[in-house]
């Protein structure tokens, strides 16, 4: 199950970095929604590696077969696959992985867990694994547009110490998209491109911060004591490779003010119960309560640099490595689909909850 | 399966503020571990109101009684449901949160969810719900020190500015009891008593950031790629009541490093695979890697205060409301066994799981 | 897990024969139904021992009371607690059950699973632990009757080679328990007393079928390919104390017939799809059609003899055990709301999963 | 979830008849077990089409492919994901059930549920979305027999009135794979072969039973009292398309025999708590107890017949339906391995499970 998520809207994702591809089921999918893979593509070619600059520079065309689930291009409400082949395979690339542990890898855990680990590309551990997640986020993305309004967007928030201005009651997807690091406040979008592009000269990697928004989640979602909104929320985001933090509204921004201070008063307006501030993040008590929910994710550096360093080998002694090959300087541009997804994929699933319990 | 935590040491919590009382069932304990309520009660001493001066003064000795699951002192293998009577009970107190929707609560939340509320002392989001959780959380911690030589600690890490210097690797279970705020930095937990006796005189609250260490975990807990134990932890906290954010090891902070910075290197020592920093914390792609987990929690600053402040009333018309009666300035002192639990209910899962898969 | 059922409509038993009690945690139940002891009462009071002069002896007025998840006389939407104390509490009586183990019952394999057991009354493995069960079957029924048009119907079928001749279309809840052995065919009903009576006397114990209907079921509940309806079912009556056998519609009979003989014809009828036979028992491709559901289950005689036989005791050692004290000699009459609740819990578990992804 | 089975080692299908393909994910595989195709494809050769005179003609080689979770011959502990394409597609073929209910199907219940379905070759209700669960069994088998000690086997015990004279304790494979009918008893074969092929003949189609044994299955296994070994087992044989029965042990074969009569009295032997009989069926309380576990699976006849029968149309008019093409007479020696397959997949997660709890 460790490899399920969501509850009625319910993921599986397989596959490592080198072998017969990647690819996901999504269980519990609505019937009768319009869907091809052209829905879907989209947001792996934002996903994808080779796309700019400051990204890997791996070779995918990383396309999407949907192989069930649909008919003459409607959802069946039966399990939709979707696969995605690997096609840059290099093994020989990685035969030094296969001997050494890679610093604040996941090689030496995997190997601690399982006794044996594929190595090449980093096996599942790979981000590829990620294309399952974004290629069923798209269709929760969808769900939530068409059929809720909701809207679910994330952007580049801060690289390193470069913190962007955005307001994430009006941020549109088109400034999202405007350059290639996906940070919508545009002179600090330059900024942050030149320091990544620094660190890939460097041979070296900055980490970062995504900010995710959902704007027009209804009153209502959200299933405490422990299934809170905000605790899948984190339990999505801490999924991801290379996540190391979480935080929603003031999150631990918020601990400077007083109770007085902090409290999201409410007011009516146009007939509807509003709050004055949304410090709350748009969820309090663990349900939404109708305003934009955004919370944060903090990306530590990618751990492959281009530089030698300490490590430990299989057969347990002391030597050094140095990464080689294909480098990525930032994981934030391409995260950003990934956070979008795993977002919305929340969403969609408490969605559904609501309407089995309350509805 | 809202109120329900953990895949095979299962919890399920219920109960309300006022009305038959609080509990938990815990399903999946493994059997023959020595087991009775005086197991249990320290923990719930620990989390109690009325324990300090700067606590909530609600008068509950919240006296636990296991119904069921032993035998002769031992766990059976069965359901152990453990149960706390309600006795402070004044529903009259809180005839104006009848028709008021306090501000930043979840009041209006539930009703739009459920469309009522039981509205006796805040009902299923008193903080009374986490009895269960702490009560089912000592049982984890003596599993975890008993049968895995796991020792989970919690403190306060910060009130407000006011931070600790605690030593994750060395910080002892006395140092953070030795003090009403839980802080193990003794100068520092002085200034912090002050800061929150200074908030209950002016009837304003404060809130913080809980720091929590599970030391002796062994390489090989967590379960990728969704089950991370990160991902499990962070869900786990940001469940419990005012939480706002999650960080681990390097967390927020560590964005200002790069990658070379960053990494923790691997060192043989011992005969062991060790890191020379943690600031992994503990969790390399999802999975223990045998050096100690550390993860901070923020907590916004408790929402009841006594001062008259702008909200909306249970037939939708604008009004004010004021806090009276009890008054909790700071939630953190009683947090600390509910981080604690929290975290030991995690630990005690991933052991099961890597058990079954792997063990 | 293990001792929850359900999945949206959820529950978790708890308790040992001897001991705190026995209760039952929902979670899940949809807010706003008008809820109190007295519609869980009635239902109790048919599975409890004492009723009649065919069932167990045994004393226990087994009142119920709710804990938590009502307010005002309804639900909340929380978890709904129930608890039944145990009274007729009698250890010494079961002396002779600690030290050895009765045949064809679970003594042997609660030891050899769990190293330990309960053996007072048959700890965990009593018939006690169905309280919940049927505590929360009342809860199910209550809203199938209400808010989907459902009626859940149980009624005993066979005792030994005593059948009775019942038409699932049209049997009412008033023939049912119009006599003490709950088999609406008036004139077999006395003959199948007669038949228990004469095993009690003689110390013996008979088993028999239990056939179960929901009528008004509307099609389209049901989730292949695993959890059909009828292999929830299915599941849910083999959970049973003593059952061994479950067939639904035509069922092992069926198999005598060809397919031409066996097809369900599709006719119209009221604007409605209908069927001119059931062999399909109201289910097709696990999915409800519209057509009165019916199944059978099979429970085995009683396995307490007030014979001497031959066993095993906990030393490993050969001896001989004859039961003595409270004779049961045939647990149908009061198994009868057992599968009652059962087969409601399925149903309402699968009408709120139907509304989650197709309504 | 409607498409995930087992807890621990758990399954989740996809695919339907006319599409890209079915398959299957494995999640919670133990890691370092040998599997490659080679361990698969037997058993999915028992299962296909096309291979005697007796079953349905449909050609399709259904070879299996590994896409993920093995490396080097070896499991990884991450899933398994398996793929087989479907080869003879001829949609044309089924243009009648385009836009008619056939009777006994599920045409019409899916419908009802989502509103649309793939018409072609029954879509998700085709028996090719067994191929997943087969190829799963597969490796669940080899984990039982490797890992265990444990054999499960499967054959034909009844069809229609023919009943074979089987012994659950000496059954042999080699012995069912004798005949293309699977059953052991070899006089009994013939007959029924001949009984299939005149039905074939006819245009008709004939059920019957289904036996299943496991042999080895250590003391403990089973988790009371919802997930009670027996109770799983019923679950998974009811979750085969046409299964309308299970009985375990005794079954419903038991309820003739007194308390006295029935009960399988304990004796020690070789210095294990043994029993005289096997009326429990290797279960008691739930929980395996050493004996050979052995239970029945009744199958309806096959549906589809080659004969005009009354039905209803997409547009809810009554009209007729004639089957034609590939006419399948008897499931039976086809769902063989699929009850195999599925028995193994509930064993295999409950000796996992029993690792996780007690081990």
């Amino acid at each position: 199950m460790a490899n399920s998520f969501g509850h009625l809207f319910r993921i599986t994702t397989w596959g490592e970095s080198h072998g017969g591809g990647v690819g996901v089921i999504v269980d519990g999918c609505p019937p009768r929604l319009h869907l091809t893979e052209a829905d879907i593509q989209p947001d792996l070619d934002r996903r994808r590696p080779g796309q700019s600059s400051i990204v890997t520079p791996r070779k995918e065309a990383d396309a999407v077969q949907i192989l069930s689930g649909t008919f003459q291009g409607k959802t069946l409400g039966t399990p939709i696959s979707m696969w995605v082949k690997n096609e840059d395979i290099r093994p020989e690339a990685y035969s030094e992985m296969a001997t050494k542990f890679r610093p604040s890898h996941a090689d030496y855990t995997y190997v601690a867990k399982f006794g044996l680990r594929n190595w090449q590309g980093g096996g599942r551990t790979s981000a590829r694994e990620t294309i399952g997640r974004v290629a069923a986020g798209a269709i929760a993305k969808k769900i939530l547009r068409e059929q809720f309004g909701v809207e679910v967007l994330a952007y580049v928030k801060q690289v390193q110490k470069l913190e962007a201005a955005v307001d994430p009651e009006k941020v549109k997807f088109k400034e999202i998209e405007a350059n290639i690091v996906r940070c919508p406040d545009a002179a600090m979008a330059v900024k942050m491109i030149r320091l990544i592009e620094k660190m890939r000269r460097a041979g070296d990697s900055v980490g970062g911060i995504i900010e995710s928004v959902a704007r027009g989640v209804p009153p209502g979602w959200g299933e405490p004591v422990f299934d809170r909104l905000e605790a899948d929320l984190a339990k999505a985001m801490l999924s991801l490779p290379a996540s190391k933090g979480f935080d929603i509204g003031s999150g631990f921004g918020g601990i400077t003010l007083t109770g007085r201070e902090h409290n999201d008063l409410f007011r009516m307006k146009a007939g509807k119960v509003r709050t004055l501030t949304n410090r709350s993040g748009g969820i309090q008590g663990g349900i939404s309560n109708g305003e934009t929910i955004y919370f944060r994710v903090a990306f530590k550096p990618v751990a492959t640099v281009m530089h030698e360093q300490q490590t430990v080998d299989a057969a347990f002694q002391n030597t050094t490595l140095k990464g080689r090959g294909r480098h990525d300087p930032c994981v934030l541009p391409r995260a950003v689909p990934m956070v979008e997804a795993m977002s919305a994929l929340v969403l969609v699933d408490h969605a559904l909850r609501q309407k089995a319990q309350c509805g």
